[in-house]
């Protein structure tokens, strides 16, 4: 379980396979509590991997820095677990491997991308490109893209706008597991929602957040625990406020932010609807309770209202509002301001956002990535069954 | 008391001004429960108001559509209450009737507009303009502006977008009142997002929301009740857990929606920020702390790091992404998805955002604008402070 600590350096969203796995396989061969690898090494095998079973070279280094950067940022629920769920949805046939990428329609600010059932951190990372390339052109870049898969951390894109001196917005849709207020269908995913914005002295604020008061990973914890969890987080099929973190098994749903109608939950669905109508009906991918599952153990859906996952991407370049260096400057002095804030006694000093995933990656470059041993040993299986190396170590 | 209920139809934020009024008047000279008024009656009254006071016919008359819809939606918190506030700002020399609102940097996708200290409907309706017209050139259009005060409805703007085919996108900074996580410092507004987003045979989804869990106006109805308010609404000058309505006048502040860091406070903290840094950071207003009050009985704070209050606009052409017929067929179906949706027992159908203000418009329209008898009389004394006629009826 000593993994389990070094999620809690992110505020963010952490999905339940990572949790899941830690505790399906916690009589794992593998004497260990953790395996420690080097940030090169897991970004070579991964590269290798995603080459092996077919991305070209380009492609293969695109997913690769995307699984890492989740590793990096304390999110390892999107990180190297998921590889053996893009093994498998190539196995099951259901990932394109060479995709054609495309723009369907356009303005000079403005476009749907196809991603043609790519790898999502490919489709995601072309579909940003495109946003940055509008920016550069006319101010502001916005792409909607349709045919895509799970693109692992919303964050790395927005991010990728920081580099060109830009903005930078994500969002996507998700599988579907919330229920919109007063409502017991899950019609919804945890449709996260990244915003980053460049500073001049300041690190950039970077929120990558989901529309949900926690991660689903969470109750797989608390169940593992065998805790009860707060009101807010679910609700039975019925729509009772429920304590019980194994109630999705039996027809219960996540509550979007906010939890109930009287703390709000109308205004965290509201942002959640949003973020399904900019990600897949602009874009035409599927919506809210037809998104694909995003591993090959669960099957497809009967019903199909679009083409694969649907995303959102922004990038506004800084002097399209004002003169680069004065912008900057002015985040600055936001960033200071918010970050001088008196603290309530005994709470942690106020948070920019992406202070504690920058902190974890700090710490993560240093110290060695650390993969729990049953994950390791998945990779290892993967990497014999595909010819390749993986070391436990 | 009666007229709360005709906010109930709203589930957005119901400003504390109106329900203080209330309660400061209960024991007004006229002797009615409401006076009831025609659109037609206060859409006139309103704009010959600002009209009289020194605006010409064209900005008196958007201003008054924004007061009125304000009405007609079910936030009289934002309608003909805040007509005094204007009037005292006006008398106070803290508006500006004779704005140059114009364009102080622009790309063709983007722009900041300086408001020059304009009535907030008078600068946000023209930038809204702005963004629309960069939209018809681009396909989309983004406008940031500045030196401007309160706007009213942050949806108004956001659905000018829908008569055009558009999507349409508003946010405002606001008042300092709102903590963010871990801090006991009131550095945020309750800085509401406006999406709209039209439909074909569905009306459109229009959703408008405040970042904090409730609005500042539920904490004066308990205070006025003598109850207590939920947890996870405001907190004391230390930061605890606050069940008392009244704790905003002794130092306490609200708290972001999530209410706290285990529900995801720090989740509405994210969108509350991100609200204040498009605003404000963008356009060069005054963010977060510095927001100037947007009545004359509060004085101008000491320090200034911008100019007047943010906003922020966007408006995205519906063919921008995809032919429009298509994409608003397949927002129908989106939107019939969710309508369709299956309620908890007891529990209200699952609406749409948009709904319950368009119930009201509807069952406004037929019945008449109620209004409270103590702001009635307030525009009648206004009236005759500048020769006008407002009737109490």
């Amino acid at each position: 379980m000593e993994l389990l600590g070094s999620v809690s350096c992110s505020k963010l969203n952490i999905q339940y396979p990572f949790y899941f796995y830690i505790f399906a396989h916690n009589n794992c061969k593998y004497n260990k509590t953790v395996c420690m690898y080097t940030y090169d090494y897991l970004l070579d095998f991964t590269t290798s991997f995603f080459m092996k079973i077919g991305c070209n070279r380009e492609e293969a280094v695109i997913t690769a820095k995307v699984f890492l950067a989740a590793e990096l940022r304390g999110l390892p629920s999107h990180g190297m677990i998921r590889i053996k769920d893009y093994y498998e949805l190539w196995k099951a046939n259901r990932i394109n491997l060479k995709p054609d990428i495309r723009i369907i329609h356009e303005t000079p600010s403005t476009a749907v991308v196809d991603g043609d059932g790519a790898i999502g951190m490919i489709a995601a990372t072309k579909s940003m490109e495109i946003a940055i390339k509008k920016a550069e052109k006319v101010g502001s870049g916005w792409v909607s893209t349709r045919g895509s898969n799970h693109f692992g951390i919303a964050g790395y894109y927005a991010m990728m706008a920081l580099e060109k001196d830009m903005i930078g917005l994500t969002m996507t849709n998700a599988n579907p597991l919330v229920a919109p207020t007063f409502s017991v269908s899950r019609l919804l995913g945890t449709n996260p929602v990244a915003v980053a914005v460049p500073a001049n002295k300041q690190p950039a604020f970077v929120a990558d957040f989901a529309t949900t008061p926690i991660a689903r990973g969470k109750l797989a914890v608390a169940e593992k625990k065998g805790k009860k969890v707060y009101p807010g987080y679910v609700q039975d099929n019925e729509g009772n406020p429920s304590d019980d973190p194994t109630i999705l098994k039996r027809g219960g749903s996540m509550l979007t932010l906010g939890g109930d109608y009287e703390h709000g939950s109308h205004k965290g669905y509201c942002m959640s609807a949003i973020v399904d109508i900019f990600s897949a009906v602009f874009s035409g991918a599927n919506f809210g309770p037809f998104v694909p599952p995003s591993v090959a153990y669960l099957p497809l859906l009967q019903k199909k209202v679009g083409e694969g996952t649907g995303h959102f991407f922004g990038a506004m370049s800084i002097d399209a509002f004002q003169p680069a260096d004065q912008f900057k400057s002015k985040m600055d002095e936001w960033i200071e301001t918010f970050r001088n804030a008196r603290s309530a006694p005994g709470k942690p000093k106020v948070l920019i956002p992406g202070d504690p995933e920058r902190a974890c990656e700090e710490r993560i470059m240093k110290e060695g990535i650390s993969i729990v041993p049953a994950i390791a040993s998945d990779l290892k299986e993967i990497a014999e069954d595909l010819g390749m190396n993986f070391m436990i170590q």
